[in-house]
């Protein structure tokens, strides 16, 4: 066989592995019976292990030496797919395999451990594995060799491939100060949506039903995918025909429901819009974390929280649940759901204030990895960064530095993702304007084909073919730039609270 | 590591497959999204491959070989696990890898073939695959070494340990002059059940809230399983504590659902109280196709089709279907539901007239492997003996024939398990009447505990510790016995149509 041939056969037994694991997982949150959860998650772990030696065997090494030998011969598709396949092979590699073991280990342990510490709310228990983690972090940094300059930049390159904290330190810098500004006019503005109304009781089955319209109306292609309920809302990617979605029904607060499944579905049309030619090679995918990250937050925000998606959409609201709404009008209903207002927990914070939470946490990683800030300094330095930024103190850890599990699980230089996707959200909703200016006018027709058209031609067809600031120059003419989200809040929230 | 554990990590990691493959499956028939379909199968596929080779890896022969040198040192879990591990790698090992193969290709091609074949009613066009399939399967009994004196007694044997079919042609002889006599007496009594009634328009989900309903009433236990719609319903085990079932919504036939969940409930039961001891091990599975299928239908008709269970249901069902039942009496609902009428196709078969089709398919097979019947006398030979044991002849191969898949799939000798099935769950019953003579106050109490208890003290907790005659035996205190399936349907349908 050809080594083209033996590379996709590779690749192929290895997507087989990923989509059994993707499955099992899909599952496991959408309606596994609880008693089979042990046993599934052996199931998982014996999977993994055995598609973890299939990726990393020294048979496939030797494949990737031989393609990246022909190099300049290779057609585009393969020779981008080869240079996927040899970031990752490498990731794993180059650390010994028992030092990866124990990685492994400490991971699983130190999320348990994490989950103990949150309910007391007593960081003092996590902090030694954290410790442990972020040692064990710089050793492996130490394996990979540091990428752009400096450890922290090794990290935010596995996420975001080419990012730097020298960008993220500018860029970051001047959106803040734009958005502490206004939320401190916020504090202040005497004009404050009412928000009570959207409390009320909204059955389940009512709000499933105004999902799977909405979803629709994206263009979420059903065919190729379905939607199911979930605790922690997301999208999968079973295989390339099948993108699944899932959202929350919180019979008390719909907006899980009805803005979780429109987030979802920005990541799911993305995956359902890669380009054929990618088919079954590892570029088949999206391009980073922000770049899929982008693509939610385009459809959540620029959407699912416009003027114009609710005059369309409002009436039908209306009908699947008269009891909350009948009484409300389109513009009290759209001040309510953009409500801003400092919180301390980030996966309930609203779109403005999203972004201080993961400078916070941007801050606090970089300082660990680059600067000589140590773990034990971590919850007052939190807290103080919450009080400066938001104007709010955690009262304990459990709100504070405790709250989110991505530190247990090793996962270092993830969180800046989430704001990047929010800053080229904003760049590539600015780009479009220039070709559809009659963006707010589509959504108000409920023709979300152009724009989806926009975002397929000039981000989900390439996969990762591209990297990521490739993808934003391309559609923009740009490279990172916040002032295009900052302007966007600003125009945004000075209407809503009707300030100066 | 001792072999012993070197053996239970080996079954482990063939669980973990399983389990994977098993919910890949699941999912296909559930609910999967349809463009998927084909990449799912390549998965299935590829997982399945990897699955083989571990499962007739050369490591594991020995690993078998080194514990059945130390046979009698074994304790008697591990003993009869490692039998069956022999079992399946003997069936497996024996043919040449290449002749393996060839004949996985070969039902594949089969299959679609029959399905065509099937479309255009025309058994020629069907003709070749099959005849190469018997030929090939006749090789495959020559690598495996003739069982019990006869090529067809190999293949029974597999599916039935210990079967022959000097004993099924005594018990099948008996059985069916019994049948038929008794379909002759129906056909010719003027008292016919009213059956129009059944066929109302019946909600889905309504129908879905009775099944739910029925499967607690039954035991069956929703922390370790759950119930999805499908449309050939069937029971699967993902894992030992998640055993999920399936049925089908009719809307305007509604025993599809209630009587095909009650049948699934009856092998998860099974599957559900396999005793604690088994776990993990080879042996913790149904004893065979026929016992399993005995627990099916000893619920679906020894319970679901019973005067006592719809004394306690009855009322259930009306106020969920009031439109269809709420003028209709019990009596005359349970003589619709066990009305009996010769048919042509097997799986629409009522509980009287079922035995009849396996019966004629049985003795076609034996006559294909013991015989010298030839694949080309099949349809006229079918047909003749459906106007013979059921006073109807086909009109076509796609109502004759062709109608089922099991032999284009290669599978000869596993007709005659549902046949037995039927046998044993009669000979459990009548066992279970010393025990519990009180049988029919339970069920009219919807207490099925007790019955259910029996079964898992006489059938399920044993697994496949032991054959399936050594249970029927040790349950009944007797060997394969047709006589009480035999007065059962003569008692019940003698009531039923007031025959003389």
């Amino acid at each position: 066989m050809a080594i083209e041939q033996l590379y996709s056969a590779h690749v192929n037994k290895l997507r087989a592995y990923r989509e059994a694991l993707s499955l099992l997982y899909w599952d496991l949150r959408t309606g596994a019976p609880k008693k089979g959860v042990d046993l599934r998650s052996e199931t998982i772990g014996t999977l993994s292990a055995e598609e973890f030696a299939l990726a990393t065997s020294d048979s496939f090494g030797d494949m990737l030496a031989e393609l990246e030998a022909k190099n300049e011969a290779l057609d585009p598709v393969l020779r981008r797919s080869v240079e996927e396949s040899r970031k990752e092979y490498d990731l794993s590699k180059k650390i010994p395999p028992e030092k990866f073991k124990e990685f492994v280990v400490l991971q699983a342990k130190a999320e348990s451990v994490w989950e103990e510490a949150k309910e007391a709310a007593d960081f003092s228990l996590f902090q030694p594995y954290l410790e442990k983690l972020v040692a064990m972090t710089k050793e492996m940094i130490g394996y990979w060799g540091e990428k752009n300059g400096s450890p922290y930049n090794t990290l935010l390159d596995q996420y975001e491939p080419g990012m730097t904290t020298e960008v993220l330190d500018e860029v970051f810098g001047a959106l803040r100060s734009r958005i502490v500004e206004l939320v401190r006019k916020i504090s202040e503005s005497a004009d404050k949506p009412e928000t009570a109304f959207l409390f009320g009781h909204f059955p389940k089955e009512a709000q499933r039903d105004f999902s799977y319209r909405i979803l629709g109306q994206l263009g979420y292609d059903f065919e190729g995918g379905r939607l199911d309920e979930t605790v922690h809302p997301f999208m999968t990617k079973i295989n390339r025909q099948d993108i699944r979605v899932t959202t929350k029904y919180d019979e008390q607060d719909f907006r899980s429901a009805v803005f979780g499944t429109i987030h979802e579905a920005g990541h799911a049309l993305y995956e359902q819009n890669l380009g054929a030619e990618l088919a079954g090679m590892p570029v088949e995918t999206g391009a980073s974390m922000g770049i899929h990250e982008s693509q939610s937050l385009f459809f959540e925000n620029f959407i699912g929280r416009s003027d114009a998606f609710w005059k369309r959409n409002y009436r039908l609201l209306q009908e699947t649940a008269p009891d909350l709404f009948a009484d409300v009008a389109q513009k009290d209903y759209l001040r309510a759901i953009n409500e801003a207002k400092p919180s301390l927990i980030r996966i309930e914070a609203d779109e403005l204030t999203y972004a201080l939470h993961i400078m916070v946490r941007y801050e606090l990683e970089k300082g660990l990895f680059n600067g000589d800030l140590e773990v034990k300094d971590l919850p007052q330095l939190w807290n103080d960064k919450y009080e400066e930024y938001l104007g709010i103190r955690p009262a304990n850890d459990a709100e504070g530095v405790l709250q989110d599990v991505h530190w247990a699980g090793g996962s270092f230089g993830y969180f800046p993702s989430y704001a990047l996707g929010y800053i080229y959200a904003a760049q590539f909703k600015n780009a479009m304007l220039q070709d559809l200016p009659n963006f707010e006018d589509l959504l108000e027709q409920g023709n979300i084909g152009p724009i989806r058209e926009w975002l397929t031609e000039h981000v989900h067809r390439h996969g990762a073919m591209k990297k990521p600031l490739e993808i934003l120059r391309d559609a923009t003419g740009e490279g990172l730039n916040a002032e295009h989200l900052a302007s966007y809040l600003e125009q945004k929230y000075t209407k809503i609270y009707q300030l100066n």
